[in-house]
């Protein structure tokens, strides 16, 4: 291991080196897939990306990142290989089938075509339809949407709309802070008598007591930080009847570290006292947004362009209640957006 | 929910009736895949089973359970609805093609014909050969295989051959207490120079120190008592690199509750320091074993009869390294294989 020891990659953790490589070797077209396929936090898969130049490990040529001979010589000492694709061709990787759900999929691409778009301020960014639907599938699936109370905690995913669409559940209510999704939301559901019940909310706040152990079901996208984790999730669980309660939520691995997930799963263990009864990557897809040029990740990139497809993706986890929780309802101050891993908000 | 309250059937949490009404009112043809699909530890469906029948909540005549007129008020009451099952037809759910290693299966089938049987002193009961190579897939996804140094901690299911046929990995070792197994390995790995290095070992005793963060990947799928949980998986990531190793483990809802699981993942994220990265449900499944008779899950049944399907089935959670873990490596005395919720050993 000379060469690389004798690199400032070695001050990395070597299996980030080695998956990064590895996302070299294998050649993808863009710096999007590159780093995505490299599942490190963004900002730490520039920042290796840079010092890997600086050290002649890699060169970067018209948007083409490539390894150098003495690259070679590294990625031979650290028996790197090419990554390899073995996703299902039929659903991605994803293990669901959303066929019967297709014909309300058309409905929802149509009907929330003037969508308000994504601001920067909520950290918001919305999932594609599909994602809409394979969520309803797998929550359906295990028994936790048709005749259910269901709670969205912040939906610039208008996931309430796709299941309103579908009829199944019981009850469908949304807290979110943006007025426009919101009155968005409010109307949609109106002109289609979807029975939707929005309600404007800031999810520092304590949520009231009377939803406490309300719901048999919760969504949510949280921001990424350990503050906003406890305030969407917490909350989600304090709403949640005692047992056999599901929440679903996505963590992506480009905002937050492995190590970040150690402190999530501890707290969903520890402090929420509920189990992970699912974890299932790269199962959440979002669309582009606009402010991506005023990001840190796009800062960091050492190649500056836009992305031309999809490449912000997040782990699907779902959780249960089992008798014992309390989840979390307390008030916080702090801005609950930001810490030293994200990248994209 | 005056006719629920009324009846003993109160006493077990709400979710667990409902997941079995659930269930039953699906109307599988058979008795343990309404067990499976309720997705209640064994011998609590069992139980529950027969207050219901005692409750003259359901009425069961040749080998079929109904629903009774009484029943089905309870049903209106819970808002119980019939399972849904939104499985890719695929893949089954699994996420993962294995068209690639077909050969391999095939070769693997042949070679392994004359395998021992499973022993009930040593909780055995081997997976099927596809679940094998679902493994593979999965673990070479993750860069997992190739070139990698690979542990199994107990491998009744052959794991190590089948990994052994795709030549993919760097060195392939076992630790396993069965003579039979070991001597079995050691005899095919010769035979077709799969260069297997099978070690005849009792997990209750600590690992050599030589084997301290020398793995890359493990697989195991350890018997679920916590001691037996601590024992295999422990001493797995003991042996694992500290950054970036991974270790592949299945674990039931048939012999363990979500109660149980919520301890695992305790254990997972204090004491082992390691972070959960996927969790899979029904990933594994499993042939069936000739001492079923002998087992508790066989007598607590109320409708005696032998499995014609595959019945016992696992979700497999990947875990990784993230440098702060030492694993677990204490030599136990105490019998790991038993505890209140073992249904099958």
């Amino acid at each position: 291991m000379e060469n690389y020891k004798n690199s400032k990659i070695s001050q990395y953790p070597l299996d980030k080196i080695i998956r990064l490589l590895s996302s070299i070797l294998t050649k993808y077209d863009n710096i999007y897939t590159t780093i995505e396929k490299s599942y490190i936090p963004f900002l730490e898969a520039c920042n290796i990306i840079k010092v890997m130049e600086s050290e002649k490990i890699i060169s970067v040529n018209n948007e083409k990142i490539e390894i150098t001979d003495k690259g070679k010589k590294i990625v031979e000492e650290l028996r790197v290989t090419e990554l390899i694709d073995n996703k299902c061709p039929l659903c991605k990787g994803k293990g669901l089938n959303i066929e019967k759900y297709k014909n309300f999929m058309i409905k929802f691409e149509e009907i929330t075509k003037n969508r308000p778009k994504p601001v920067q301020n909520f950290d918001q960014g919305y999932v594609t339809p599909i994602t809409n639907f394979l969520r309803i599938s797998l929550a359906e699936s295990y028994g936790n949407i048709k005749n259910k109370k269901i709670l969205i905690l912040g939906d610039d995913d208008l996931l309430s709309i796709a299941l309103g669409l579908t009829s199944l559940p019981y009850e469908i209510t949304v807290f979110e802070i943006d007025k426009r999704i919101v009155n968005y939301i409010k109307d949609i559901s109106k002109e289609y008598k979807l029975n939707i019940n929005p309600i404007e909310f800031d999810l520092r706040e304590k949520v009231p007591d009377y939803y406490e152990s309300y719901f048999d079901t919760f969504f949510s996208d949280p921001p990424e930080t350990i503050d906003a984790f406890k305030s969407f999730i917490g909350k989600g669980i304090f709403a949640l009847k005692k047992y056999g309660g599901a929440g679903y939520f996505g963590i992506t691995l480009v905002d937050a570290s492995l190590n970040k997930w150690n402190n999530f799963q501890k707290i969903i263990s520890n402090d929420f006292n509920v189990v992970i009864t699912d974890i299932i990557r790269d199962f959440n897809e979002y669309e582009n947004w606009d402010y991506h040029e005023n990001t840190p990740a796009y800062k960091a990139l050492i190649i500056k362009k836009q992305p031309d497809r999809i490449w912000y993706k997040s782990t699907i986890y779902r959780i249960e209640t089992i008798g014992s929780s309390t989840g979390y309802n307390e008030k916080l101050d702090t801005n609950i957006l930001q810490d030293e891993e994200n990248a994209t908000s």
